[in-house]
């Protein structure tokens, strides 16, 4: 039996054409000989559309009731394209993820994947040409519906992919992965060709494009991972893994985001444990801190940076406020909140083995007179924070610098 | 643990404001000492919504798919419902027919409830005030979504209220059941006891308060059932058993429905089994036919007249066309299709004492001279078609007749 998993994102599902084209793309691939696992995401912004309903009951809905709610989006989507499906004489069934028993731990709203039914699905592979099935949720230990939070349905996808030892392809609204985002780098590259650990890296800076939790679990079971357009023929990116060669590019892609704050803790006394306090109650709220800088101010001082996501801006604050590092007479003083910023990451497996990347990066920004105002680097990634109104310019300057657009000869000639 | 079955229609949950007043009405009745199972059907015009949606995907779409599709109606309800109630200080939680293992037979779109696991709500009651449960589906052998088909939420609420031997409470946007359809009959008056046996031929007969299923299982086992509306604090019906009094008025209602067609088949041989062959089949497609009578024409031939639905006309007059009593060479000719029908009908426990009701119809038709097309009669209901020009006058007239207004001198005083 030749299985393929296919995942439709919520754009490729934006309208009732839309789901019938896609049921005639599943359709022709299973002419091809294949049998296919179909995923899918709430149609356009129905998950949008769910939240905002909840919104209107209580401003804090019951995380429980909430995934009640928000796996209704499926729902909707996994029924509508199985109907194109039989429409078009595809031997089709769709299912929930309460039908087909994908086990999750029990935190509502951000739930992971335990274990997923494998018997259940070849059963019905006996049966049908097509399993659709609804991505992004769960059911737990007691039998409640979960969802797997943001960027879920990729997680999946790619989960159930794993069970059944077959190939992952993820259908977008782009065709693929590139240099950089092509809004903001004109010229960007498709890249053909990348590794899980890039392409985790690429994704947890902000390239949308699939969800890293999703590429890592891909990695970590070595699924090759395709990522397309829905509504294109055009080749898309290949997710695998990848040996490190000597000509491999420095950099394979930059990303931005703009969906950070930058706070700052001024003149902390570095011998107390309040700032290991602070990250671990910050952890415990569930805000994802992501760059932390530290430098020492004067004496026995220290200054502390760090971002975290725009939406935890006020749970954040109040957290700090609360904290008893914060001298109790300057509260207001100390912390510095700004939310005009731009996190710019470059992203490369070559930057193992050459040296000087970082170096380039901040000549870069210094020819071009643009202040860093904090920066942290992994084994594979470079980010740097700077105001947001040099986002964009950053992101041309770095990308020529680096070679990351297309080359212009080939285009024009 | 005094336990309450209430269950809210989808016009009690057209809007959030509209679940927010639900929501408040329940917990005032939880805190009177009531442990409350509220049964939902989708807001508002959700089912609409989703048949249509479903009819932009095909014509025809796959039973199991629509039912997978309109489950999510209630799931959305129940959900945002539990919401409600939470935000409100009391302790809900909702379920899906799936989760409550409310077990229906296989026929999708219009299965029949088998079972409910007890267990499992009287457990939820340990630990929970108020159970918020979805109307109108469950699950078949097959673990898949069904639907109990249009009404089917009563239906359920009344199966949950057996299960408990409670009293069902059925709150829709109408004051309880009335003589007659006060749009028709302005000064119907409102029933403020009826047996079951009356209300389910009321019910059949086009009153569309409560569906005559949901009061056959009532009457069934005794379970007392109330008909009010949400948002008012006037007095409902009660639907209970009912001793035959001697006052009794004879006739408790008057429906109306212009919901069907008849048709009327010409001169067909008696001696042949062609009859018995039509209703069987057209039984065997689920087509509903009602009214059914039958007259000799002249010498050894017959003429048939029934009604069905007029959604089933279509599929009926094929089914007509194929059968083998019709004379091949005249088909078109021996049949008529006439659509400007309205059937009115009385009900009424004491017909059953009393004689002379159909001569009182009869003469109240001919002393205004409107033609009657058809008639049947039950124990306790007789029907008639007339042209539907002469529903409404129709209705006056019997109202006047049989004294349903309310009583002229009481309300003018």
């Amino acid at each position: 039996m030749k299985i393929l998993v296919q995942k439709y994102g919520g754009t490729s599902l934006g309208s009732l054409e839309k789901i019938k084209a896609v049921g005639e793309k599943i359709r022709k691939k299973n002419e091809e000989g294949y049998k296919i696992l179909v995923v899918l995401s709430a149609m356009g912004s129905a998950t949008n559309d769910l939240i905002s309903l909840a919104q209107g009951i209580t401003e804090k809905p019951s995380p429980r009731e909430m995934d009640m709610l928000l796996a209704t989006g499926e729902q909707t989507s996994i029924s509508l394209l199985t109907m194109a499906l039989i429409d078009r004489g595809c031997r089709a069934i769709s299912y929930t993820g309460y039908q087909l028993g994908i086990e999750t731990t029990a935190l509502h709203q951000n739930a992971k994947i335990k274990k997923i039914d494998q018997e259940k699905i070849l059963a019905a592979f006996e049966d049908y040409e097509v399993i659709v099935v609804a991505g992004f949720q769960g059911i737990n230990e007691q039998q409640d519906y979960t969802t797997l939070g943001r960027g879920g349905s990729d997680t999946s996808a790619v989960a159930l992919a794993c069970i059944l030892q077959a190939r992952c392809e993820i259908y977008t609204d782009v065709e693929g992965i590139f240099t950089g985002d092509p809004g903001k780098l004109p010229k960007a590259r498709k890249i053909e060709n990348i590794g899980y650990q890039e392409m985790m890296e690429m994704s947890s800076l902000g390239a949308g494009v699939i969800h890293p939790r999703a590429v890592e679990l891909a990695g970590k079971y070595k699924i090759p991972l395709y990522v397309a357009s829905t509504f294109s023929d055009q080749p898309g990116t290949m997710i695998e893994d990848k040996e490190e060669k000597m000509e491999e590019a420095v950099i394979t892609g930059i990303t931005s985001s703009l969906e950070d704050v930058q706070i700052t803790i001024h003149q902390l006394d570095p011998t107390t444990d309040h700032l290991y306090n602070l990250f671990s109650r910050l952890g415990e709220e569930n805000i994802n801190v992501d760059m932390i800088s530290q430098t020492v101010v004067k004496g026995d001082l220290m200054n502390v940076s760090f971002t975290l996501p725009k939406a935890d801006r006020e749970r954040g604050r109040k957290l700090i406020e609360q904290w008893e590092g914060v001298n109790p007479h300057t509260k207001m003083d100390i912390m510095d909140i700004n939310e005009d910023i731009a996190k710019i990451s470059v992203v490369g497996l070559g930057m193992r083995s050459h040296s000087g990347v970082a170096a380039k990066v901040f000549q870069t920004m210094a020819e071009n007179r643009i202040p860093i105002k904090m920066v942290t680097t992994s084994e594979i990634s470079i980010s740097w924070v700077v105001d947001s109104r040099y986002e964009k310019e950053v992101i041309r300057r770095i990308g020529e610098a680096f070679s990351l657009e297309e080359d212009n000869g080939k285009m024009d000639r």
